[in-house]
């Protein structure tokens, strides 16, 4: 843990953070917070080290206490939330009385609400001016994706850091403004990070494989697990003075890595999807694929086509969801579906062929299988699925077993599927 | 908003809530925390109120103090994490060591844990014997969906909650046992909450059209806003002493909600997803369907299969993402899409018509647009889908225009097509 890692390298340095989310909204559950774990992660990859997140509503006493609290206890305490026009939103007048200040006009942020309004074509109210306003001891984060600016307040050599709730605001004002204003202001270790992702071994079977490798890290890089379902991340991370010499040091490292796991890698930089990986080979390889699926619904052909510009390598899909479908559509034959099944080998080749003749593609993968929670036998339990797979001169369908509910079994039978065409993929050359 | 509306009703009777998470992974925002939002909403359908979420590290120093302030400022402290049997995580001996008691062997859940294994063929480890010790002044709350167990500690009028960090074990012991006992053992006011579905206004045109209604309503009903992208759910909420009372009243005011916006809603009940709603409406009328797809490449037959059961119902998809698909499997005609282009009213609507036939379902949806972040043009943005219906005796197409983002535009374009197909469902009788 970068925790315990940043500590051992020396004590000294380290800068410390609080997190605080302001709003009724997330303190009684009507919705998901994501923000914390994107700007701590952000903090994590420039060496400042998150020590408490909270969540507070919007009262100015929640919100008094919250502040002396975490300025007891970190540097930099970082709030999102609480900066809409609306009368529920009192974060502003708050931290400007938590500093005994006053508010006042920022011209440049009046402007450019102003233009907001203007080029939409709607009326500005006198609530939207006070968007502008600013607690007089702060200096302006611009958010160019809305109305409510960021704040940076430096006080007895903490930093507060004020951002709107709105996910992508506060991301592009953490991006544009906060990270390079906090490596300026505080002396930060140089920190490198490197990420190898990984799919087909659970976590526990990774970490065997590459134990020795792990054990014999040099002290100054860590690794850390980030299992999501079906897929591993490895991060690693380096700690020192030159980030040329932490990348050549984690480079070096990934060298000795790659050869344990050779198949479970499918990507060493930050575009971890495996849909994207694939995209990026068939696009290399100058290859154009199609699907056909039954159990999986339309999930696979949805991961193919959330990648940009998939269009020049994907036609299409049949989903055959009903068995008069895979025959009408997909030329399955009456045959095999009544002596095999339509959650067979045969079944799963036999799509698998006949939608890459069909859609004119190089390859092709289908899936066919069991969901849940009804439809399993003894035989074929829920989450048996057979992935078949077609190119050119070959056909072959392998089958898979996966967990017992429906939403898990169709993004792990597409990732199944997603798997075996990448495997393909690459013994092709 | 419940907080203040609690209060308003009395001030003695609301109990106060904190949930503490325990965990670096939280804290350094290696995975997002869903537990906290789930937990709140529960509390808050119960009449208890959240007054502080925090997240720590797994440090003796960090627990204690968090442990320390929570019950000073609350009356129940719900604590998830750091109950797994390795040594990172030591919520269970730093509760105790918070009391100043022991730990103690607990024999059902020993049993238990053994019993785990055993059925698993997997070797026990002296670590695995250790999650069956608590303190001893815990009560325990059955886990039968893991190893880790619940508990509860009754001290001083507070009380504290702790339970794994895992969701769905968690969620297990919070509708087994949790909520349950705390009804139990607080004097809790009697709620009663009623979900009503909406789709296809916005939150503030919503608010609006039924302004006078949420004016009117009695002092102890209150409306809550809950929007996701496309759809806003309406929460009332009845607070008073008989439940059958409050929900005749609820009921009532539904009955006068309703006429003021019928075309928009769509579910009464828990289960609000719009493409659940749409099957009960299928499997009533006996109807089945079939989709073409081309810009959502998929997520609409996923929406739609990944309802339990809607094999009944729907028969399949063709995703025509190139337009040799579209011609090759659904018989668009060239003409069409070289005279109105592949995004057009006409190719929407042979796209539905011709894929009903293929798959000789009763109705038909399809979709074509332009997802982005490319190719838009100034006539057809970014965002701009045709939707096609294809029914008996009529076939019709409809223009949307979304947003920005693929993947906002992929789930938008999914959710006009399935509103499309509700509202001529319902006007089919």
């Amino acid at each position: 843990m970068l925790n315990l890692f940043l500590q051992g390298v020396s004590a000294t340095i380290v800068m410390t953070a609080e997190v605080i989310t302001i709003g009724d909204e997330i303190l009684y559950g009507h919705i998901t917070d994501t923000n914390t774990q994107y700007i701590s992660e952000e903090l994590s990859k420039i060496g400042i080290r998150t020590v408490r997140k909270s969540a507070v509503g919007d009262t100015e006493e929640a919100i008094l206490q919250i502040l002396a609290e975490a300025s007891s206890r970190a540097d930099i305490i970082l709030i999102t939330g609480g900066l809409g026009p609306t009368k529920d939103d009192i974060t502003k007048h708050t931290i400007a009385k938590y500093f005994g200040v006053g508010l006042v006009t920022h011209q440049p942020t009046l402007d450019q609400v102003t233009d907001f309004f203007t080029r939409r074509g709607r009326e500005m109210l006198e609530m939207n001016n006070r968007q502008a306003d600013v607690p007089t001891n702060a200096e302006v984060l611009l958010n160019k994706l809305g109305t409510a600016p960021g704040m940076w307040i430096a006080h007895e050599g903490k930093v507060f850091i004020s951002m709107p709730g709105v996910p992508f605001e506060m991301k592009h004002i953490m991006q544009t403004s906060v990270i390079e204003r906090l490596k300026q202001h505080f002396e930060l270790p140089v920190i490198v990070h490197k990420m190898v992702h990984t799919v087909g071994l659970g976590e526990s079977f990774l970490a065997e494989k590459i134990r020795d490798w792990e054990d014999n890290l040099p002290k100054h890089i860590k690794l850390a697990y980030l299992p999501s379902l079906g897929i591993v991340k490895l991060r690693l991370t380096a700690i020192g003075a030159s980030s040329m010499e932490l990348n050549n040091a984690i480079e070096h490292q990934i060298g000795k890595l790659t050869p344990l796991i050779p198949d479970y890698i499918f990507a060493y930089n930050a575009e971890g999807r495996l849909e994207a990986a694939i995209g990026r080979m068939l696009l290399h390889k100058n290859l154009t694929i199609s699907t056909a699926e039954s159990c999986t619904g339309g999930y696979l052909a949805h991961l193919i086509t959330a990648v940009a510009g998939s269009s020049v390598y994907y036609k299409g899909s049949v989903i055959a969801y009903a068995n008069e479908v895979k025959m009408a559509l997909l030329d399955v034959k009456e045959e095999t579906l009544a002596q095999y099944g339509a959650v067979s080998e045969q079944t799963a080749i036999e799509m698998a062929e006949n939608v890459r003749k069909k859609l004119k593609t190089d390859v092709a993968i289908a899936t066919t299988g069991i969901a849940g929670p009804d439809g399993g036998t003894d035989e074929k339990p829920v989450g048996t699925v057979w992935i078949g797979f077609a190119a050119g001169g070959k056909s072959f369908a392998k089958r898979y077993v996966a967990g017992t509910t429906r939403e898990n079994n169709t993004r792990l039978f597409s990732l199944y599927a997603l798997n075996l065409l990448r495997m393909q993929l690459q013994e092709l050359g």
